[in-house]
């Protein structure tokens, strides 16, 4: 079977780390099985979940990357097959507001799912890094109050995630959520802003998002989703 | 391959209704490869979709009953194939809303997505049908404002449907969302109402929910949809 490069697979939802559901509930194996790019998060909210071509890094709260083995879990991520035939475009000097409000200006995105994937040399790359949380997990605002910040100018790397259209908030994270990871593996997370220098960027748009429950997970059962909270928590958390 | 049980695949949004895009964007042949059971309306909003086991039937606003052929197109459709290893229940004297109940006390479902199917007689059985709608399209609130009503007694046939997680309302119906089709073919259409004398129900939960989008179609694609819109409208036309 060939794999779809029109489809995008979510393993959890963003709703279920609100109450802090951060336990792993899929393996790493079986997460590469449904695509080869993309981000979420690992088990304990253990750093910022960076799949690049069949490898999952995450860089944790100390910054730091590491490779995650195949029996390693994640409860919440998202990934696609990326289609190697797009044609690519260069992005020469442009900050992350004017390239996101330029990508939706040159075709008719906003109502799709697509990835980004960008690889290049950025003048200033600003990340943010969860870190690791031990059981009994306390919610995501509690968890994210204090989230590490890291800076780097002049760095080599990829930029990978997604765009969510508004309906999809709290299934996903509505607009862009990409996620960085230097040539060097030394430096990366989620993305609070760039400027790029010089890179090559692709866009794949999606006709299908297979979204995927942890349906034998007791505590996802269980819990009562506040969606005003949600909405709220998932602007302080995630923007 | 085998068919997944385990999935609900969904062609288009509740959302793209609201504005009037009721525009057929799939074949009833292909959605019909996606499952043998399921819901959803027809090009031009021309009736309430009712699919049982590989026919798709419309329910009209002037209450007929016809076969859509599999080069007919639909807007939405929700669809799934039928578990037919599921235990049966029972379920003997109960209205709707205490039968909706009693499903979400006995089991936790109410994070999931799952289908709804119950065969049998019903005391019973009050329904709606949308009317079919000419271009330029209106809106939805404008479509439905006349929306022609039918009541049997003493019927037997089938209710269809799904209930869907609340994150997920403006995709879909959060919530409950039946419909019904009477064993001669000839009354049916979107439930208000019900009261049960004898039927057997199937609860078949999934653990994932493919929205599939009509990407190539300009009309969708350039739509804005304006969300709490989409909510206050899905209450009133579909509660």
């Amino acid at each position: 079977m060939t794999n779809d490069v029109k489809r995008v697979y979510q393993h959890g939802t963003l709703a279920l780390l609100i109450p802090g559901l951060f336990t792993g509930t899929m393996t790493v194996a079986e997460l590469l099985t449904h695509g080869n790019f993309g981000i979420g998060t690992a088990h304990g909210l253990a750093g910022e979940l960076v799949l690049l071509d069949g490898h999952a890094y995450t860089v944790n709260g100390d910054g730091q990357v590491t490779e995650l083995a195949p029996d390693g879990t994640v409860p919440f991520a998202t990934v696609h097959w990326q289609d190697s035939s797009l044609p690519t475009q260069a992005v020469h000097q442009r900050t992350k507001a004017e390239l996101e409000t330029q990508i939706l200006a040159q075709a008719p995105l906003k109502n799709l799912f697509f990835a980004v994937k960008m690889t290049g040399t950025f003048k200033v790359m600003h990340t943010r890094a969860v870190q690791t949380q031990q059981e009994p997990y306390p919610n995501l605002t509690v968890a994210t109050r204090v989230q590490p910040e890291f800076e780097q100018t002049d760095v080599t790397g990829t930029l990978i995630g997604y765009y969510a259209p508004a309906l999809y908030q709290g299934a996903a994270v509505a607009g862009y959520h990409v996620h960085f990871l230097n040539d060097t593996h030394d430096f990366g997370g989620h993305i609070l802003d760039y400027t790029v220098v010089d890179a090559q960027m692709t866009l794949q748009p999606f006709e299908t998002f297979e979204q995927h429950f942890p349906s034998d997970n007791e505590a996802f059962l269980k819990s009562d989703f506040d969606l005003q909270q949600v909405n709220a928590d998932i602007e302080e958390a995630e923007h």
